[in-house]
């Protein structure tokens, strides 16, 4: 590896997360690795920005102040960064490369295409997280960015979920598939339900569709099997993230 | 049966809705039985008040003109009623006194302590009708009035749902365990876990509890079983309406 792409490499494991909110209770976290803290030259000193400042330095996290519009193209959301931002350098979030690295590679993993809803998103994070699957495959394309709401949504349990990150997620899951995996997505119609996955090993993956349209056609076209989630009453659907739930427990 | 008990066991199948949109669109499934419908004077008429109207007319439901002070005690919600109310009799929704009418009960049922969000109570509303399990116990005093916004949230499976309704949740549970049912609990702390108490049969209640702060003191005392979701990663808890999806199908 040259240096280019050492450092694009690591940089790669980075999650910049936003927001005065969220980028204080990072910083309160032991817990959680801070790499670097950015600040913008228009926020007024004090307040909360003053304790951002004084918590990073305390840490002995790197700071670094930039004008308005180089911190919006960190954050990639200047809308909404409030002119702070931070690198996150946790433990369990990577990009997918890293699982196609590892020699005797056998996973149970989620998917998730097109949800873009922040709360449902959080809440699927948080499932994954306490269901001990082996992960949550997140597209940067087509899927709600990790905004404050998300980290909200998901209980702070975003910095402790498995997340491998891509983006785009018909790639991804066509090197999934050359890699030997199995895809499964969810569908009504299907004959097997998602309860008998249980433990079956080998490497498999579940894709999760949008909250009203599903699963996209290419995607769905990659899928080798259809599964389905049992249900009573003349119901015909469940919450996206609780099928999620459904889902990650019934295969972990 | 008097005249007057008579009157009464028949408004306690009455579910109440009000809103402008949740009416009409009630009104517009032929599967929705509607009793009556509740209009204010105060309305202009036209729009969407005169699509109600017609709707009603159409199916031959009553319709029933008050002023404005007698609409809001016929909807409990003046203040988000929108002139608008009615009385659905749906085959699935009834008070508790009915189930233990019935001489051979056994029941599978899931009961919430102050869920107070409107967005989880519908949630949960429709994982329960999904999974198959005989009902939810729902208390008026403590939990989110079922509003707009539940009605929305359930995706329309509040109209499904098996519920039975009570006032208070204490008082109904000591009701059931006198009738010999076992009440469960959610615990971290438990060595049990909800995934293996599928199928058990008997007289089984499963409770639930607020948001934050979990299952009151009072009702915990009534439990007889604490029961744990297994979690990894360090996650301390769920989503209540998560919760009450994995528990919902894992009991049923």
């Amino acid at each position: 590896m040259n240096d280019y792409q050492e450092r694009k490499a690591f940089y790669q494991t980075l999650l910049t997360i936003y927001g005065r909110k969220p980028v204080l209770e990072a910083l309160q976290d032991q817990g959680i690795p801070v790499h670097k803290l950015h600040l913008a030259h228009s926020n007024r000193r004090g307040g909360i920005i003053a304790d951002i400042e004084a918590l990073a330095l305390q840490r002995g996290v790197e700071v670094q102040w930039h004008d308005r519009q180089a911190l919006s193209r960190i954050s990639r959301n200047g809308k909404q960064d409030q002119g702070v931002a931070a690198d996150l350098q946790l433990p369990s979030y990577r990009p997918i490369s890293q699982l196609f690295d590892q020699a005797d590679n056998s996973y149970t993993l989620l998917a998730v295409d097109r949800v873009t809803n922040p709360q449902n998103l959080g809440m699927i994070i948080r499932s994954v997280a306490a269901s001990g699957i082996d992960g949550l495959v997140l597209p940067r394309k087509g899927c709600a960015a990790l905004s404050p709401l998300v980290i909200k949504a998901s209980a702070g349990t975003l910095f402790k979920a498995p997340i491998y990150h891509c983006e785009q997620l018909s790639k991804t899951l066509q090197q999934f598939k050359d890699d030997g995996a199995e895809l499964s997505s969810l569908s009504s119609h299907a004959q097997d339900t998602v309860f008998d996955e249980g433990g079956r090993g080998g490497k498999r993956i579940y894709v999760l569709g949008n909250e009203t349209e599903g699963v996209s056609g290419d995607i769905e076209a990659l899928c080798q099997r259809r599964l389905r989630i049992p249900m009573h009453n003349g119901v015909e659907s469940l919450n996206v993230a609780v099928t999620a739930a459904l889902l990650a427990f019934a295969v972990s």
